[in-house]
């Protein structure tokens, strides 16, 4: 392990010189884990950052009192680690490992609190973010990593396959949601982030994550679900129909599926990400419902359940054999229902290969 | 609820010109939900922030697909909504609700991928930390947010009361962790963030959260507990023995007993933070343990278990009747053992009250 920790650092160097970078300042969440391996307890005010440049070693640092935790990660062999303590000034500590006049890509997600600090204590150092500088970071995923993406996209397809058998008219989207949590966790997921149960009106909110609204007899109802599981994310969509859907409800429904079809046919190298959104968009517009379909096509996926590649207007990067994301466009009707159809998917040396399995036909569920 | 909200917002502005800030910039977590009660599905790379100001009426803007939970949120009557669409440039939208020189202070927890976001937008504006320029501005609690924090403590006690029941010997750190985690859930909260079971050893770090060592008769056990009810957080630690102690076990055992009353009966309006702090290390340096007290004495707490005040050398601001924190001394005996004692304790008028009131004497447990 030491061995694939060291080598995703010396990479990241290399890119981060070939993008005018001196160097990389990771912080606790998915960029660290990649790293080291290392997950502190809880992400909080007490910084944990490490330095990653061309002329030092990797340096992590942590608060002394989460020193053991650090010690114990899977790549600490391949970091050296330095603490600092309650009542001592951590920038000051930090900035003893930055170049003055650096410019450094910095974690999306490290605190403002962090980074204004550092910005103060190095006046003539500069910072973007790692999505704005090295977006494709963690975009490519190894082998091992897309086998782990496959297996928790398997564990949502079973959860999927029994959650279709239960009864969903007259019970509570909460109840179902509740259901599918503990069917992920049945198939392996450690963690369940999100249970979309979106029935009939509520499925045009495509964030609506589930409430007390009783599922009934025609509803349409968007069922979006994913977590962990091994670390690695799942993240799917299905649309299924209590009872007989109406004829603009399958019409609408079989716009979608044409459109995730589609977007799917088009992925291979060398494809712009924005061109997928693109494929996606065209056909929910040609077919009248352009302005229901109200966010991007996609986002990657890895070690969190959104990370870039981001298949969206204005991404003209190309896709790369291993790049794994969703594939999920939506039509959402305000007032009357939602449809989404969602898929991971990676890209291959010739094409794309979904790592969802279940039929994308519309589903009718009692 | 409206009122609260309002009233909330209304004076951090008045606090922010009188540290000579043009206004507030409030990011997903408790800022938010102290101002607008908001909390949104996920904190992700799509930016939500509410601008707080003096010349405009407060703004929150969300993403256009989350904009539906937002106008759902209990202070939704008391903002502005505006929303941006996936492709869109978000900080474009953002910096027009800024003054372009403007001096923002800026939620700790916002992701510097959006702190970045708006200094390029805004080259001429400047950005200070929510902690480092308005550092009490959710340090006072009201009343109902005392009673809360004094709810989630009695809870917390009533699960410690029920745990040192149960038998210890023979059983792993993880199971005892376990028991505790459903106790407190029992007893209302409705998140449980740290169960930590420190035992013999383990119990010299601080953050050891629970392991598969099994618990022996002869171990002294750190228990230290927390998470949310109703919202408001609990965090309490009592360390137990197995059996009967040692006397040097014991000798220790009473050193931090008396930091954690010292520092208690310090606490009254007017004194420094760091004073308590200083009154609790200096039992435990008088006593010849100060190298193993290696972190602060204590940290605020309300929305989150952990926020300023922070009673920690340097910290000169004063107490204020309302505020709400732990005092938590311990010592740290590297392979041996640890003690740490741990209640939460709100400023009154003339002193300080505890929200914890279980018995801090050295519990036998079986």
């Amino acid at each position: 392990m030491t061995d694939l920790f060291r080598h995703r650092m010396d990479r990241a160097v290399v890119q981060a010189a070939e993008a005018g970078l001196t160097g990389l300042l990771v912080t606790p969440g998915p960029d660290l884990t990649y790293f080291t391996g290392y997950r502190p307890t809880a992400i909080t005010e007490r910084i944990t950052m490490l330095v990653l440049d061309a002329d030092h070693d990797p340096h992590l640092i942590v608060p002394i009192l989460e020193r053991p935790d650090a010690e114990r990660a899977a790549g600490a062999g391949a970091v050296t680690i330095t603490d600092w303590a309650d009542g001592t000034d951590p920038f000051a500590s930090a900035a003893r490992l930055l170049d003055p006049k650096g410019r450094y890509a910095v974690s999306d997600n490290a605190w403002a609190l962090h980074l204004l600090g550092l910005q103060e204590a190095l006046p003539g150092s500069a910072y973007t973010s790692m999505t704005g500088s090295l977006p494709m970071l963690r975009a490519v995923k190894d082998d091992d990593e897309v086998a782990r993406l496959a297996a928790a996209g398997a564990a949502a397809d079973a959860a999927y396959e029994q959650i279709v058998g239960v009864r969903f008219a007259g019970r509570t989207e909460h109840e179902i949601g509740t259901n599918l949590a503990v069917l992920l966790r049945e198939h392996g997921h450690s963690q369940v982030d999100f249970t979309v149960v979106g029935s009939g009106p509520n499925g045009a909110n495509p964030h609506h994550e589930m409430g007390e609204r009783v599922i009934a007899e025609g509803d349409m109802v968007v069922l979006d679900f994913g977590g962990l599981k091994d670390g690695y994310g799942s993240d799917t969509t299905r649309t299924v129909h209590v009872g007989e859907p109406t004829v603009q409800e399958r019409e609408v429904f079989e716009i979608v599926r044409e459109a995730q079809q589609a977007a799917f046919e088009a992925v291979r190298p060398g494809v712009a990400c924005e061109q997928i959104d693109r494929v996606a968009r065209d056909v929910i517009t040609r077919a009248g419902y352009g302005e229901f379909f109200i966010h991007r096509t996609g986002h990657g996926i890895g070690l969190t359940t959104h990370e870039p590649p981001y298949l969206v207007a204005g991404e003209r990067r190309p896709l790369v054999p291993g790049m794994c994301f969703s594939i999920e466009p939506g039509i959402y009707l305000p007032g009357r229902f939602g449809v989404r159809i969602e898929d991971i998917v990676t890209v291959t040396a010739d094409g794309g290969r979904r790592l969802n399995n279940t039929s994308r036909e519309l589903r009718i569920v009692a």
